[in-house]
């Protein structure tokens, strides 16, 4: 039998009512062979309520020797006062993605499976514009701007947007890997502004030797970011591939992407610090599961919140944490099939609620 | 008789062409009582060919002495070895920002006047999702991570992402007056990641302190940079009025905004160190209006390039530089009417070459 750790984070808002949804699905691939031990705990609001802090280091510590981590959502009006940065309900995830290390954060978008008929009737753009879009952000996600150095005065404040070679090469060759899955393998869209910053010179040429010398089989674009985020509005499947960018730039891309599906509910991320098989030098492949909406405290607790995002997360962990890609796939085929029969939450329209669309998509399996 | 001097600085690539057109318009302007004084200077590439650097102190003098600058375009792959940075095509534009200390960066997005035919042809989104979307950018544009200290290293890099309260205090200002010129006066929308930055915290506290103190006429509304980038691209009219951002989440969003009309070619830019009539300590109220596009260096000198955004800085020229808010709308109105006549150059898919299409315009004045 091989068991795999798993930590629950369920947070705040109706993140505890979309990871149940997710636990279903992932208790419906138990076998004899194949058992899942799930830990669940406190981050964000709820663990600054109890513990005075968005992450104690007993959780950092379970995630650690977690095989993977789900996390849902955190933050809310309750703690809107509360400091923050790494001290509120969000310095719970940062703090988290610094502990485990893990410096790729994935989005997948893609116009075709599992969210087609999703992006079909919510999709803002016109249909010629999006057809065949199929792309994914790797965001790096433990550097620059966002855990650089600060100031904070009365008169001046400060983030140190810096990188050095080695933060570069990781990010870079775990795009690499993942565009090699892919066959014939994606090309890799590198994103920065090196016309202005020193730290986006220094990006596009770690990027540029890593990638001629380690994979040269996978094709190199750069593209400067402002002008990758009118592409992506424009003429999206030009960026096919896997679109590697730094925190802050990946940050306002990855989310931007959303508009090609046209809504949050439905998209799953992976933050990862390695990839299972691949070349790269680790101690192991952390990774931690979550949904690209938030927490959405207005409508908690009343069983309406989407948990398609959530759960296709369980499909992202098989694959990307536990070697699992056909049962991924088996996920995202019963997200599809459900999505297309036209079951939809509230927020799509629908009048399902959050168990029975999880029910749903747990029959579909 | 009024004498306002305009530097003319062509640059490079489909500039030179781009720029005769709206000399042709603004001359249309000449009355007895108005005149205009051309002086026409090296910027970017042709700059540094001949005087080995991207602009002169003798042109950036010229640029403090004058009413306004128009600027076309900059760069090319004859120079895409130079050093990138201050020093690179692109350097004469970012000297000139800091030499005249335009520290605003104006980008207005309609999809009514006066590129309305264009949006509706060339849009990517839905005709619902567009109908009706009208606001202005205000980037921050001699600050933040463009303008501070850098480190470039072979092993690290790092660019200083600072603000002081004074500068944010000016830019919230002049965001503000912008939002005063309408009526009823639009709401200033505050971008920023206050939720990690902080120099974005530092940003959000001082722009609420300056509209609460200042404009308590204007409604205020903060919103995360990386939301914002996902709205503009499923509910933009959400976001009509007037968008503020510091220099780097400005450069993104002012960059995807191009995508509401679905083509550069006729999106004009106003970089600004005040408005003629505000309220606003300054010396006098510089101005350079450039377009939106590049320098197109693979279809320079064909004739077949866009005049219409250069054009349209004329009109942004009259209006914040020149107090000729009438000769602004009757430039604006004579594009809409020759757009709408179905006129085009090849980028939208006609056959107009750049001189019909300018002609065309002045005709229709
Ligand atoms: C909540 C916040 C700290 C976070 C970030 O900016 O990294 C979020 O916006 C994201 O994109 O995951
Ligand atoms: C050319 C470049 C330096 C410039 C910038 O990033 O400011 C451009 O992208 C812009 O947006 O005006």
């Amino acid at each position: 039998t091989q068991t795999s750790k798993i930590l629950i984070l369920p947070g705040d808002g109706i993140g505890p009512e979309v990871m149940n949804e997710a636990i279903k699905v992932l208790k419906a691939f138990e076998t004899p062979q194949r058992k899942f031990e799930l830990q669940q705990e406190l981050i964000g609001g709820c663990s600054i309520d109890i513990h005075g802090k968005p992450v104690t280091d007993e959780v950092k510590q379970a995630a650690l020797t977690s095989d993977a981590v789900l996390f849902a959502a955190v933050g809310g009006p309750k703690w809107d006062n509360a400091r923050r940065g790494l001290d509120g309900p969000e310095g719970g995830l940062l703090q988290l993605r610094k502990a485990m290390d893990i410096y790729a954060n994935l989005r997948p978008c893609s116009s075709t499976s599992p969210s087609s008929s999703i992006a079909k009737e919510f999709s803002p753009f016109r249909h010629d514009v999006i057809d065949g879009v199929d792309f994914v952000v790797v965001r790096e996600n433990c550097g620059g701007a966002y855990f650089g150095r600060k100031i904070e005065e009365e008169k001046y404040a400060m983030d140190e947007w810096g990188y050095s070679e080695a933060e570069i090469q990781r990010v870079t060759r775990l795009s690499a890997e993942v565009a090699l899955r892919h066959n014939p393998p994606w090309p890799v869209i590198s994103l920065d502004k090196a016309n202005v910053l020193a730290s986006s010179r220094l990006w596009r040429r770690v990027v540029e030797r890593t990638m001629v010398a380690e994979y040269p089989q996978v094709k190199l674009v750069h593209q400067l970011a402002d002008s990758a985020s009118l592409i992506l509005a424009t003429n999206p499947r030009s960026l096919n591939g896997v679109i590697l960018a730094d925190n802050t730039f990946g940050d306002m891309i990855s989310d931007q992407a959303g508009s090609i599906v046209g809504t949050l509910g439905v998209l799953p991320s992976a933050s990862l610090n390695g990839l299972p098989g691949d070349k790269m030098p680790k101690t192991r492949p952390y990774g931690l599961y979550e949904p690209t909406h938030g927490s959405a405290p207005t409508i908690a607790g009343q069983n309406i919140a989407n948990p398609v995002a959530m759960i296709l997360c369980v499909a992202l962990m098989f694959r990307y944490s536990l070697s699992m890609e056909a049962e991924a796939q088996c996920v995202e085929n019963a997200v599809r099939k459900v999505l297309d029969s036209g079951l939809r939450t509230p927020d799509l329209g629908g009048k399902a609620g959050t168990k029975e669309m999880g029910d749903a998509i747990v029959s579909a399996l």
